[in-house]
């Protein structure tokens, strides 16, 4: 296998790439994976299966001049099961539908699938399915997850109560400094090292989700992709809620301070607008948040009820840096913005 | 939401055109569909889960300029759906992403859900989920389908027994037919109607599927996606068989046929290597077959033994005018023809 590692996609052939792919992942007992018309997986009594998917096309979400192949195999799949740890579930499968112009060679097929396996082997998600083809031009990845969780533990978005605190697990804005510093070009010290690396190399909150779904008073939950301006906004839509964030409790990494003022950064815009941390959004009671072990924070409550027609989310504090910007595009909306 | 409908999509945007899409889909009671993280589907005891994933790339697998969105829209849901009829199953949920150039409007999107929602609503397969983004310039679609079956009751390509028939639920050939017709731009009369109709809208086999798979002596069973000379070559390499296909047996409509009289095409090739059929291929006893009331034709039988280094298709006849080309590619292979 290894004489054709640097060989060209045609050569390979579709059927030869789906081999090659096969070999890196092993297929759980029981369970019917890559080569037939379908997988088969047995189902589990007081289970829910949870199901996602994402699209990473090029030129939209990435070039492929600025992403290392095993770094897009690894967001590839962590976008996907971030969305699974969302729930509050464990991930079982992928299902992986690679559209590649013959341009790349196996070579970068072998180092997308070695950051794309890293990522799920460590959190177990076996991959058991998906399409190979042929692209005239750009880069489309699809990745479908599968995850499950007992019966009717899923966190979703509408279970946040009057009276929750909203909690994050981790800093913010990390990813989105990032994404900037690699757009405007900028000296790559170590601090900004990082920062990318939180931008190409995002940990799905699996265990995180895991534990506070472990807890009854951990309520509604979801991952920041957006940004909270625009995550925050769904989970309060959902719920029929209202809440309010102090602005200076939003926590920011010191080396996102140290870049953000070195090039004169706002990173509470980059905190608030910017998205793709992939960390957890949670709301959960009082009582709850004392005694959680998962490492996290606290930015604000959801009111006690919905007052009037004003915006769902009331910012205590400083907001005049981002609020602009809110105003004009919650998050990402790739139809406006890509 | 009419007002809206010739709309270009970056006026409506994301979260206008995700609630548009979400407007045509009923979501089962109990089943969380669109709008959170993931879906989540109870899982039932003694029932197998079935998971296919398919990618439609625009320049490989469609010309935007020869489909219409709603043919496409069908045809994206349809071909997925075959995945689960090839294994015996029932579809219960598709999850669609949808990459989609700024050039098109609103009523394309109308248009290609018209059809996505009318064959998935014809065989009970509810949309839970999905993506949509934009792209630079080509559509991408990926759709990912979930269906079931009782335990241990998919009909897999390594189920193929000795002295088995080989068997196909339709005429073969048309929708490779339909493609050069398209392809080639000839006049467009009753017969080459039909067989265009053939290649845009295939009817994904659910029910045939359903029926054969309830008679425990159908053993083999796949989909014919590429043309049954590579599909075949799957069941036979899985299971570990040989074949022979009669090729007189190999059955074609009136309407190929006279058609490819009038063009001077040979039905014959059309039917082994054109692929596109989503009729379903598969092996039985002798004796399941004389009860099968599912339509059928037989076009040869599992050999007894395997017998050497040969090829693993026998073709009894005049196969003169296809064996060039299956020698060459059997079947689509996307990253060498496509």
């Amino acid at each position: 296998m290894q004489e054709n590692a640097g060989g060209k996609l045609s050569s390979l052939g579709e059927f030869g790439l789906i081999d090659r792919i096969r070999s890196r992942f092993q297929t759980p007992s029981g369970v019917v994976g890559i080569g037939d018309d379908c997988a088969v997986l047995p189902q589990r009594e007081g289970r829910d299966t949870l199901v996602s998917t994402d699209m990473l096309v090029e030129g939209t979400h990435f070039l492929s001049g600025d992403i290392a192949p095993y770094d897009l195999g690894w967001k590839s799949a962590a976008v996907n099961l971030s969305d699974i740890a969302a729930m509050g579930g464990r991930p079982t499968a992928t299902f992986l539908s690679l559209a590649l112009p013959a341009r790349l060679d196996a070579g970068w097929v072998e180092q997308f699938m070695d950051g794309y396996a890293d990522v799920s082997g460590r959190f177990g998600a076996a991959l058991l399915g998906g399409d190979t083809t042929a692209s005239p031009d750009r880069i489309c990845i699809n990745v479908a997850v599968l995850g499950e969780c007992p019966s009717g533990t899923a966190r979703l978005r509408s279970h946040a109560r009057s009276t929750d605190l909203v909690c994050v697990t981790s800093p913010l804005g990390d990813s989105a400094a990032g994404l900037r510093a690699i757009l405007e070009g900028v000296e790559r010290d170590a601090d900004v090292r990082k920062l990318i690396e939180r931008h190409y190399r995002p940990t799905p909150r699996i265990d995180e989700g895991l534990e506070l779904a472990s807890n009854l008073c951990v309520h509604a939950m979801t991952d920041i992709s957006d940004g909270i301006g625009s995550d925050l906004e769904h989970i309060l839509e959902a719920s029929g809620s209202v809440a309010e964030i102090d602005v200076d409790a939003i926590p920011l990494s010191a080396g996102l301070q140290r870049v953000c003022k070195r090039f004169g950064w706002d990173p509470l815009e980059l905190a608030v607008c910017g998205g793709e941390d992939y960390e957890l959004l949670f709301t959960c009671s009082r009582q709850a948040e004392m005694v959680l072990t998962t490492p996290h924070f606290v930015i604000g409550r959801i009111l006690p009820d919905r007052p009037g027609q004003g915006p769902r989310i009331r910012w205590r504090g400083d907001a005049s840096t981002f609020a602009g910007r809110l105003g004009e595009a919650r998050g990402f909306d790739h139809f406006k913005k890509g």
